[in-house]
């Protein structure tokens, strides 16, 4: 990888380099998360604002020389990536914001934007020569791999927890993936995968553990910038569980400002659930991360012990940004918000960060004229169980329009 | 709209203008179903392969020209169209072909093909002045209008039959449609679906009976020729419910050619479930159509009284094509081949298409070297309940090693 200088250690800095099939620092240990740092030059050589608007590759693979692969692999056949960046008015009026846009990524293959990670873990699987890649995931890193491995033609392991949606698993299993329903939380799943990986020997696609996953993530601002034509926006908001995808929007901005193609960063808000919210209380408190349990209904981000705060907890830090929790009940109100005026239907995690932007807007932190950018991380159509609960029942009638007109008198207005 | 002469009824032939809010020939009644007829002239005049490979919008509206809409017009801000078309590698070897290509439509906004069809409804409502747009549907034509009613501003009201599966009628609730649950069957909700559309006097989404929705379906095959560099498959499998999307398709490959854009035809294969399949019965007998039961788990296709069979019957004959049925079990059994080889999760219906390919292969009708291609026309994660039938189940286990290891024994070799 003529782009890659090398695995640096958050933790203690050292750096390794880049063909080790060193995941975590082998002096930190698991504090010991690896960062992948580029050539800049090298990238500035190879792409360019005006290279891309010629391309006409419109997937996660148009930023090549931004990402840890090499150029000649064999890369997944789905489309991942490109998804489209919205401009909702109707949205903009009820939050009373002026300059929002909206980024679809349950528009992914399997609808949601763990794709851009899974794209990169299959990638490297298959350059390093593994026949079978393995995770633990609440479900989106699990069927984003299945899906991505099944295509690539590699076998898959998963790791879910006991509480992951139906239709997640179901998703799985379609794929052909091997999928290992762990009687127990998602701490729980996470240790027996990490245990049966190592038995076993198969590729790792943990994402706090992996460091070339938060790369493949990040091609979520990468593309936001070139979509507002290398505007900055002032606010990026993401709901946060791991802690991984908020850190790879942020790396996505800075490789973009380092490169030059960027000339400021904004500021990164980062939204948990009320329930489940370990990195908002680390970073308002400034305390060493404590586990919490898992009690909110978004469980793509019910993470009690999420492995990269650290990486999360400095990109809000370093962008001089936030984080704020939400309750469950503004998490299904933002679903129905999301539908009702933009025709877009997100999960529960995925509707976080636009909960957390509507608190953020009522609270002061973000004006009506700032340019704001949020993501929906994952489709509605994951986790039906929530959305009925968000948007209640429909009306039921026998085939007759005097019924009908006795049930809709009063209740709608034509 | 420059481009449209008028509409032409398929049952006497008689042209009317199109600015007419005729939906069905005032002669013929319901049997006089509308086609749009365009002037070749004017769309050579203002599209050709050249402009479309400058044109950076990745979306329906590339086609302009080809389409029944003011060129001013106010138009969904959602993405609909430009799916990927996948080059399946492993897939091909399972059955047996060199040169197969697959749309996967269920990457629109809703998740389903129906998105096309309704982009343009919402666009002709908002054109003649409606408010509130209303249909019947077995789940994706209503939630593709709900969903780009919402985005459009516009209110919209569903008639969906009992057996809608939860995850669709979940998606309507969630954009803020009105739902009627009418306590019947397909048949039932069409019927009263239309009283209410007299009575109340909204804009008309059924398919079959509004002529430009078909127009909409048509660009799944615009963008297939685009995509496949204006090379002419042999084969075009779909799936068939109402017989709008395979008349659809049909339209487009013959506005291309009639523009000049392709020099020949292909032929178009309808694959019905075997439990409702009136369309293959009076297309294999020669009979005028008889309504059946809806006896089939492919819930979108499942029409016993199909509103638009003599479209999808030229289709099939014009191009001198073939109908075929399949089962539910070979329904699952597509869900799960195009899952493990590609990394796709379709609806039963959305891959009852791929079901009957494999079986036309296997007959010997398509053969080996054909240019082939099929669309995968919803996401699977609309029906997961489906899917578990298909998938089967994950494997239990506690958070232990030990206990793993006894129970993937014998079942998986790594």
């Amino acid at each position: 990888m003529e782009n890659v200088k090398g695995l640096q250690c958050i933790s203690c800095g050292r750096v390794f380099p880049a063909d080790d099939r060193v995941f975590t620092c082998p002096e930190c240990g698991e504090k010991g998360i690896l960062d992948v740092i580029y050539d800049y030059d090298y990238i500035k050589k190879n792409i360019s604002r005006e290279t891309l608007s010629q391309n006409r590759d419109y997937s996660i693979w148009r930023y090549l020389p931004f990402l840890p692969v090499q150029k000649e692999s064999r890369r997944t056949p789905l489309k991942v990536g490109w998804t489209p960046l919205y401009y909702p008015q109707k949205l903009m009026e009820v939050l009373g914001l002026s300059r929002l846009f909206l980024k679809d990524d349950g528009l992914n293959p399997t609808a949601s934007l763990k794709d851009r990670a899974s794209a990169i873990a299959v990638v490297k699987a298959g350059e390093e020569g593994f026949e079978t890649v393995a995770c633990s995931s609440t479900g989106n890193a699990a069927s984003s791999l299945a899906g991505n491995a099944a295509a690539m033609g590699l076998k898959s392991v998963i790791f879910v927890p006991q509480r992951a949606p139906q239709g997640k698993v179901a998703q799985l299993l379609i794929f052909g993936a091997t999928v290992i329903s762990v009687q127990g939380n998602y701490e729980d799943a996470f240790h027996l995968s990490a245990q049966a990986i190592a038995h076993w020997g198969w590729y790792n696609r943990n994402a706090a553990i992996n460091p070339y996953l938060v790369e493949g993530k990040k091609t979520v601002t990468l593309e936001i910038c070139e979509q507002l034509n290398w505007q900055v926006p002032d606010w990026a908001i993401f709901s946060v569980g791991d802690g991984c995808t908020i850190a790879g929007a942020w790396k996505g901005f800075k490789d973009l400002y380092q490169a030059g193609f960027i000339d400021k960063l904004p500021k990164m808000a980062g939204v948990q659930a009320e329930g489940c919210c370990p990195i908002t209380r680390a970073f308002l408190s400034g305390n060493p991360l404590e586990p919490m349990e898992e009690n909110t209904l978004a469980d793509s981000i019910a993470v009690g012990v999420p492995r990269n705060p650290d990486k999360a907890l400095n990109a809000i830090r370093e962008s001089k940004g936030t984080m704020i929790n939400v309750t469950d009940e503004e998490i299904l109100q933002a679903m129905k918000l999301l539908g009702h005026t933009c025709g877009v239907f997100g999960e529960p995690a995925g509707v976080t960060g636009l909960a957390g932007l509507k608190k953020l807007v009522a609270g002061g932190l973000i004006s009506r004229d700032e340019l704001v950018v949020t993501c929906i991380t994952g489709n509605g159509l994951k986790d039906v169980n929530n959305a009925v609960k968000a948007a209640g029942a429909p009306i039921k009638v026998d085939p007759d329009l005097g019924e009908l007109k006795k049930k809709l008198a009063g209740l709608v207005r034509f």
